[in-house]
Order: C-alpha cells, then sequence, then structure tokens
C-alpha cells in the first residue's frame, strides 16, 4: 500500500493506514512503534501519526514500560480489548445461558436461566430476553454497547438464523431467533448450531486448540457433534454437518434412552421439589420434566461412583451407545483427536475411560481421547467465538475505521 | 523476479525463467509470446529466448495456425503432454488394471489382468508386474520412459507406500508396495488406498468435478468410501479416513453377504467354467472362487433385472445396508454431492433410485447421488492423477529443468 496520496484524498489514505495499524494490533499482544512501521510498511512517520490518533479516539493504549528497566525502552501499544464488547449466547433445551466479553474474550459477566424442552416458543424467548438483559446489567452495559452478537441453537440454522429442525425441541422448529435477538440487541447477531459452536470453542481457546481434525461429541441430555477439518469448522453444504445421531444405528437415540430409565422403578425420584413455580402449569410440567432428567443423569452417574451397579450398568449402556456414533464419525474422518464436551463431561471419571475403550474396540487407528474444560459453557463459548470473527472481519473487511464509540452503530 | 543477473548467474536465472514458462503452460492449453511475457513478468525478448530453448529440447510444441486467417496469427504454444508418460495401477482384489497416460492423463494404453482375493502375496505381485509390463509393452514404452508412477491398493497404506493393514486381503498386510513398484519402475512410485484414489478420479475428471465436498462409495465385491472436502481428498491424521465400513453398524459387511448368497442352493451355480487354469492348486481354487463371486454378483444383478423377484429382493437388501453406511457418511459430512463408483456402477439401473430412497429416510438432507461414468476403472484413473500430481509438484518445486528425456531420473 502507497503512502503517497495520489489525487489528494489524504482522509482516504488515513482511514486505510488506520486499518493495516488495527489488524497488526489485533494479532499480537503488544507492538513498538518500529515494529508497527516494519509490518505494515508505512513510514516513521506515518505509524506516529496514525498511532497518535488511534490513542486519541480510543482504539489503541500504551502499555506501561516496565519498571527498573535501564534507559528509556520504546513505547508499546496494544489494542483496546476493552474499546467494544461482544455477547454470547447458548440456547439449550434445559438452560440459557448468556455471556458478556471484551474483545480478547475475556468473560466479564454471565447469567444462566433454567428452561425446559417442552416450553412453548414465546416462553423460551422471553426466558432468553431475560438472560440477555441480566448478563448485560452484570457487566453495567446496554445492548448500545455491543459490537456483535453470537447465539447457539439446538436444531439446525440456516444463512439468516431461522431454525429449520429442531428435533430436541419441537416447538423451536421454524423460530428466526436471527431476528429476534437483532431487533433486541439492536446490531448484528449471528446464530449457529450448538454443536457446531461447542466445536469451534474448542478449537479456539479448549482441548483441540492445536489440533487439525477433530470431532467434538456435546455430551448431556442429547448427543451432538461438531467437526473441526483442516483447522476450520466444518459445516457442511446445507449447514448439517455432524449429525450422525439421526442415524438410529448410530446409537445417541438409544444411549439417552437408558439415563431415561434411571432410576429403575422400585428406587427413589429424585429432584421433584420446586414444583408449582409459575402460573402456567404447561411450563411448570415441562420445567418439572427437564429438572427431573437432569437431576435423573446426575443422580445415575452419582449412583455409579458411590458403587451402585446398577447405575454402573447404566452408564455403561449409555457410553457403549454414543461410542458406535462416536466411531462411525472417527471412522468417517480419522481425526487426530476426539474432545468430549458437553454437560455429562463434568462426570469424566465415568465416561473418559470406558468411551476410549469402547472407540479402541471398533477404530482402525483410535484417536486420542480428551475431556472439554468448559462443562456446560462451551457452546455459549463458541457462540462469542462467533462473534469475535464477526468483528474481526469487519475491522479486515472494512474500509472506514471510524471512533470505536460509533463502530458498531455503522453495521 | 529479477531478470537482471546479480552475480553473473545467467544459466541459473535461465533454468528459473524456464520453469515460470512450463508451469504457465501447464494451466493453459496455449499461450501466445505475449501472453506468456504478460504471466511470467518476463521482458518479451528473454520469453521469445526461454521458449525457443524449451521448443528445442521438447518440452514445448507450436501450435499450428487455424487456416483462413487474415493477417499473420500470433504463434502459439504448449506444452507438449507427450514429453514425458506417467503409469497408474489399481491392485484390487480380483483385477488388476494399470494405465499408461501422458502428462494430461490422456490415457495410451491399459492391461487389466484377473487376480484373487485368496492369492499369495508373491503371486499377486507376480501380476502387478505381468500388467505393468503388458501396460508399457502396448503403449510401446519401457520404464524409462515412466515419469513418476501412482498406485492404488486395497487396505491402509502409510506415507511410504506400505500397506498397514488389509481386511480384504489378509495377505496383503505389510506389503511395501512402494519398494516393490519403485524396484520395478526405477523411478518415483506413490501408493494410496483405492477408495480415496476412486476419489480423487471423480474429483478431477468426473462426476465431481465441480463439487467441493463429495463423499464417494466405491460399490463392488467390497464397499469402501473416499472424501473430498473443500475439493482436496481427505485422508485423515493417520490416513485412515473413509472407513466407516469397518464399523458392523454401518451394515457394510452384512451388504456384501447378501450377493455371497445368491445364487439360492436350489438353484444353478453359474461360473464354475475355467477350473485347471495354473499350477497351484490354491490359486486356482482362489481365482475360481473370485470369479465365482464376480459371477454370482453379476448374476444376481442380471437376475433382478429379468425380473426374478428373490434376486430382486437381494439386490434391495443389498441396497438398503450399503444406504447406512452411505448415511453415517452424509449425516456426518452433509457434502453437495453422492458419487457411487467401482464394478456394481454399471448396475446404476438397478442401484441408483434404492439407493437415493434409502439415504432420502435417513439423512437430513439428502445430497444428490449421481453414478460414477467410469466403471471399474476409477480407482486406477486416480492412481494416474497420483502420478500427475507428483509430476506437477516436481514442475512446480524443482529448481532445474534439464532436458525432457532426462527429468525423471533425477527424481
Amino acid at each position: 500500500m502507497t503512502e503517497t496520496p495520489s489525487g489528494g484524498d489524504l482522509s482516504q489514505l488515513r482511514r486505510l493506514n488506520s486499518l493495516m495499524v488495527i489488524r497488526e494490533l489485533r494479532s499480537a499482544p503488544t507492538l513498538t512503534l518500529t515494529e508497527l512501521s516494519r509490518r505494515t510498511g508505512l513510514s516513521r512517520a506515518s505509524t506516529e501519526d496514525v498511532v497518535r490518533e488511534l490513542l486519541e479516539n480510543g482504539w489503541l493504549a500504551e502499555v506501561p514500560a516496565a519498571s527498573g528497566m535501564v534507559g528509556r525502552p520504546a513505547r508499546r501499544f496494544r489494542f483496546r480489548a476493552d474499546a467494544g464488547r461482544v455477547l454470547g449466547v447458548d440456547i439449550g433445551g434445559h438452560k440459557i445461558l448468556a455471556l458478556v466479553a471484551d474483545l480478547e474474550g475475556t468473560v466479564l459477566h454471565s447469567a444462566r436461566v433454567a428452561v425446559a424442552p417442552a416450553m412453548r416458543r414465546m416462553e423460551r424467548l422471553a426466558a432468553l430476553d431475560g438472560a440477555v438483559a441480566e448478563a448485560l446489567a452484570g457487566a453495567g452495559l446496554t445492548t448500545a454497547d455491543l459490537w456483535a452478537t453470537g447465539v447457539a441453537t439446538t436444531g439446525l440454522v440456516d444463512g439468516a438464523g431461522r431454525v429449520m429442525l429442531s428435533e430436541a425441541l419441537p416447538e423451536w422448529t421454524g423460530v428466526d431467533v436471527g431476528a429476534h435477538l437483532r431487533r433486541l440487541v439492536g446490531g448484528p447477531a449471528l446464530v449457529e448450531n450448538d454443536s457446531k459452536l461447542a466445536a469451534l470453542a474448542e478449537s479456539w481457546c479448549g482441548a483441540a486448540r492445536y489440533a487439525k481434525d477433530v470431532v467434538v461429541i456435546l455430551a448431556g441430555l442429547r448427543t451432538g457433534a461438531g467437526l473441526i477439518i483442516d483447522g476450520k469448522l466444518h459445516r457442511g453444504f446445507g449447514n448439517a454437518a455432524g449429525e450422525i445421531g439421526a442415524l438410529p444405528a448410530s446409537g445417541w437415540i438409544r444411549a439417552q434412552e437408558h439415563l431415561r430409565a434411571w432410576p429403575p422403578q422400585d428406587g427413589p425420584a429424585p429432584g421433584r421439589a420446586g414444583a408449582g413455580r409459575g402460573a402456567d402449569p404447561h411450563a411448570d410440567k415441562a420445567a418439572d420434566k427437564a429438572a427431573d432428567q437432569e437431576a435423573a443423569a446426575e443422580a445415575v452417574f452419582e449412583a455409579a461412583r458411590a458403587g451402585d451397579r446398577k447405575a454402573a450398568a447404566v452408564v455403561r449402556r449409555y457410553v457403549r451407545d454414543v461410542a458406535v456414533g462416536a466411531a462411525a464419525l472417527v471412522l468417517t474422518l480419522d481425526p487426530e483427536l476426539v474432545v468430549v464436551g458437553g454437560g455429562f463431561s463434568r462426570s469424566a471419571d465415568l465416561i473418559a475411560e470406558p468411551l476410549r475403550r469402547e472407540l479402541d474396540r471398533w477404530c482402525i487407528r483410535t484417536p486420542e481421547v480428551r475431556i472439554s474444560e468448559f462443562g456446560d459453557e462451551g457452546v455459549a463459548l463458541g457462540a462469542l467465538r462467533l462473534a469475535l470473527d464477526y468483528v474481526d472481519r469487519e475491522l479486515r473487511e472494512r474500509r472506514e475505521l471510524g471512533d470505536p464509540e460509533h463502530f458498531s452503530r455503522r453495521v
């Protein structure tokens, strides 16, 4: 890129130079003027001009020099991760989780609202609004502070953010999640399937961050899968990749049934507390059922951990069935790594070893199996990453930068 | 790239310029001097010098001007596809097919030798040597004319060309196919799994040449799969992608058993002719069995075509089981396209529609299903492409060109 204005459009040139400096500082923690000048190809004087302006309008900050250094150290600059905020939301069958983060992805506040699979769509959308409002309020922000929102939802999602099909939540099929969120936050909102975003999170900053080909299994009250191929999220031609669970032979439908059959009919039923918490009897029953299912799943893992042989057999059958679908994914792709995420990843002590053994039984080359460190927050982290990818794309592709306060409003 | 020699190494410069011109002509059918000069960035005079030298030593040919043109047309040049030859070999369970082609992949001669799954490795290697010798002799060539050889084999292959595991041909596990071929042809030999090369062929010049994400099913006396992801052959971390058939739940093992049960025990047994053709009773029996299996498969398709209801039921069961594994691949990857290749693709009239229906039953988004046009030659064509990829890589990465006659010997 040239620094000599031809045609006199100096302001246009300055905008482009500003974007170059911003891009370099998005990919490095801190840089000196000399480093910025070398990386952008701008002269020292132009670099100084651009950096001064970016400091003034709040895009950059100067990093304080370390004390005790001999001589005057070169000034260092960083991109201001707090210049903007992003929101990541996971709309699940059993919970809605909203995270507010800065532009580096550091989470500032999170809000969690329990929902039930049988909830009607308006109720679920109202719960979503509540979670978003709580997350923003907790971080001391309004929707105007958000540069972008990433949304994870169960089900298949089209390019505009509408749920094309949700097997798990029939009421959710056809909901235009993207449009709802855009009205709610007043800015760009990107929607993607939850298992795909769980994979994105693992690839970004989780157990898969150094691997190129990865299968991420989302193990919870449903089982899902997301694929990283050649370092990128694989969406598929119709955004329907990873849906192996739809095939009965994968065992994933049956896997959940084992858990639902717990506790045995002669045992005590857990999780019956909390009935009558709302005005709508449908919602109440649904919420109860969801609480029951979560509690039942928790209970079977706990009982197995405590040495209950029936519970151990249920967990064994669950893992055995999940392993068949996982083996189908592994045999198809031959990934370097399988990551197990989702709510059940907290019971890694009961799941990991049996899963490794079962995979070893079916696979030609058994990949390494790792447990996610994100518990049931991986999907929401992936939604954050989706929002951050949008911001990075904007910073890369825009022809104007403006000042941070008006950046998101121009989208 | 500069044209001004600094340090006086003119011959080095000329070599690099020659390679630039060759590369441009590998990616365009014909080019004029003006076009070559513009694409390479070389001056007109340098381009003329380089082209003259490449014409003299046989890398380029001049394309005759079309008659009836007004004025003197610009001279056009093409890369001489006949400057070198490549060999592609498919080592299957039931046949060995060797193709000799020019550097555009146009097949000049092919040779086919029948083998049997139960053959011992020395016999199969001897049959391989025979097929290669026949293909070369038919094209009037010797091994010295070959620039590269691509080899397809059943089983998993390591980076050096050794068969790590062959379920179909237990005797074949551990055979160093690469080393054997390199001794045989005295030049570079690249080895890859047969299903993967079938996919490569479809992506190169077959039914999948305009698609980015493709599942290729190899349907024959065994069922295999190769994957094209983002326009490239997906090999997997340990070169074991596409091996869904190893999972019993995929149905691919059972699919073959339906065919093997034909003809029913009360019917006539086809294909018993041709016994006693060699000296080795094992080989005889094996060859007979292979002929039986091929004949039985042919017979069941023919009987179904003729209206035999039992045969139609066998074909239906076969397709139903193949479809489960195919659905697992489709649900995993969500490809744009499924291509059915292999020997049974000749019975597309019986297979295509039922397969579409079965896929539609299991898949969330059913992709288009196409039948390969290559019959049972797709794998060998993929082996040719493997050899051509090697040649292109060499032409791209080499620092010296030399003359065509010595090109292959320098590898």
